[in-house]
């Protein structure tokens, strides 16, 4: 196993070498905090985006049988080496790296569980390359939570202003509103309630639940759910003395005519991070609650069609990081 | 018949009464338009208003057995009278009302139809009481359609810095991905670029469509009708050819990643409003594109919880009332 290093570095995997990520990856060479990072990533695909991209960034590969350097110069990158077997292409990824990818995450999630590294954050996979390949992925977050064993995974985008917690997250959207049982949801709100305050250190959060229907479901004529489902689980919570409020049309939530809060609960996708991506452009967040982890991630895609042209905005890997460090107490 | 005004008036009816609509049209005498418009509504109901609110607003009512009146000070409303069976009481809405308000609405558009008025702009109704007394109506959008013989009315939500096209409007989440076929979408879109130039004057317009599922699908495996009903259609205007693109992840289609644009259509209630009322909070203006009218509307409700108050925020209304005017030529 690698050594014990303190502080605890965060572990980042470099995710799909078709895209940005690799070239995310680099740029943090020369953050802040070059020195509390480890990359999971193919060394080959790493130096080829390098030279591809003008980067002066020095990688150093990082094994168990040599001991974890304490000469860190900023522009260098400590990387673990996770070997592809089609490495280098820009623009079109390959299935035949898919189950490596894969491989890299689990090393990533391993060192964490064992407390070797302080937290993951994670750069984009192309999710269809992966299906492609014939191994059902659905996401980053639904990946990790059955590596982790945890139940109930919930999104949470963290942006400049708000914080957005996902009921439902990857699926068509005509399967929403029979997902969301009054238990999903429960557990959802739970997770939620209870990681703002283990892992963000919120004492009593205060959260807005959005309704599912436009307008919450305007009293019943414009669709069951909001009362029959949404209502009743806020009630249960706030009977236990929470602060949480809700069904909210989700076109009040978001605007200050709902008030101040900790977190929004979105019952789906695209009805919460359209307006968090507005918000918070380039430096949002993705934050999975409900890991025995901590795990962060960027809030974009793989942007194949800029990869390798250095032009890739590292706002959002960055914060990413910066945020795992201090979720982790570093 | 009313006299012929030049310039022609704006009519704006005053909605419901127990809500905020009656003093928001109150507001309206304080601005810079305050003689060019007429206001549909209760005189009971507004001058109780009045006193309760401080106001100061005297109610001038107008009737086709008077000349137009040439000596208009600010600070005076010019009122056509629509008596209420129930006026006054604020917060409690009646069913007793319903009828007579819908006629108000009648008498607007007939006005406007009849070259009288250049626009009509709506305070809101509160949809749920008049569905109580036993009329449906699921919003104005609709009921102006329907009064107006026009098939495809769009709502267009016109914001500080973007216009939001709504694909389908005020029905269940769940219903959703049934209605939206291709006949539907490509006559809302057909709607929305004929009205961007008629009634907005932009020569060519440039629109970007959201996709249905999260992430427009992701190639399929997250819904299929992103690839079988929006991409097509996209294409056909393409070819015909249009500046429109689509569909695009809608996560994406509000950040600058996407390219600038004069309007985005938004495949659902919830996927465009939050983003819109967040980005232009208390001054969005509500337009219904493809009526043989100019009508604009609030982007709020009847705020039952505050009527009376004197504190509500006549920025929409406001805004309403000024696109109204602009998009009329006055």
């Amino acid at each position: 196993m690698t050594k014990p290093i303190q502080p605890k570095p965060v572990v980042v995997t470099a995710g799909e070498p078709a895209g940005i990520g690799p070239e995310l990856c680099l740029s943090l060479a020369n953050t802040a905090f070059f020195d509390r990072l480890l990359v999971v990533a193919d060394p080959v695909t790493l130096r080829a985006r390098a030279k591809l991209t003008g980067s002066a960034v020095r990688i150093r590969e990082y094994s168990d049988s040599r001991a974890f350097p304490n000469d860190f110069r900023e522009g260098e990158l400590l990387v673990i080496a996770q070997a592809l077997p089609k490495p280098r292409v820009c623009g079109r990824p390959d299935t035949a790296n898919a189950s490596a990818l894969l491989n890299g995450l689990k090393l990533g999630v391993a060192g964490c569980l064992a407390g070797e590294y302080a937290a993951l954050v994670t750069a984009p996979l192309q999710k269809s390359v992966i299906n492609d390949a014939g191994i059902a992925f659905s996401g980053h977050t639904e990946f990790l939570a059955e590596l982790t064993g945890s139940e109930t995974p919930v999104m949470l985008l963290v942006g400049k202003s708000m914080r957005v917690a996902l009921a439902s997250t990857h699926m068509p959207l005509r399967e929403v509103p029979d997902y969301l049982t009054r238990e999903r949801l429960t557990r959802v709100i739970e997770v939620l309630l209870g990681d703002l305050t283990r892992v963000f250190g919120i004492a009593r959060p205060s959260v807005i639940v959005c309704g599912l229907n436009p307008h919450a479901g305007e009293g019943g004529h414009l669709g069951s759910e909001d009362a029959s489902v949404i209502a009743p689980v806020v009630m249960q919570f706030r009977k236990r003395g929470f602060d949480i409020r809700g069904p909210v049309p989700a076109d009040t939530a978001f605007t200050p005519a709902a008030g101040p809060c900790d977190a929004i609960v979105a019952m789906y996708h695209d009805q919460g991070l359209p307006v968090l991506k507005y918000a918070s452009f380039g430096t949002a967040v993705n934050v999975t609650l409900g890991l025995p982890i901590i795990r962060t991630s960027v809030d974009h895609g793989t942007a194949l069609d800029i990869a390798g042209r250095g032009t890739a905005d590292s706002g959002s890997i960055i914060a990413a990081v910066a945020l795992a460090l201090q979720l982790a107490g570093q």
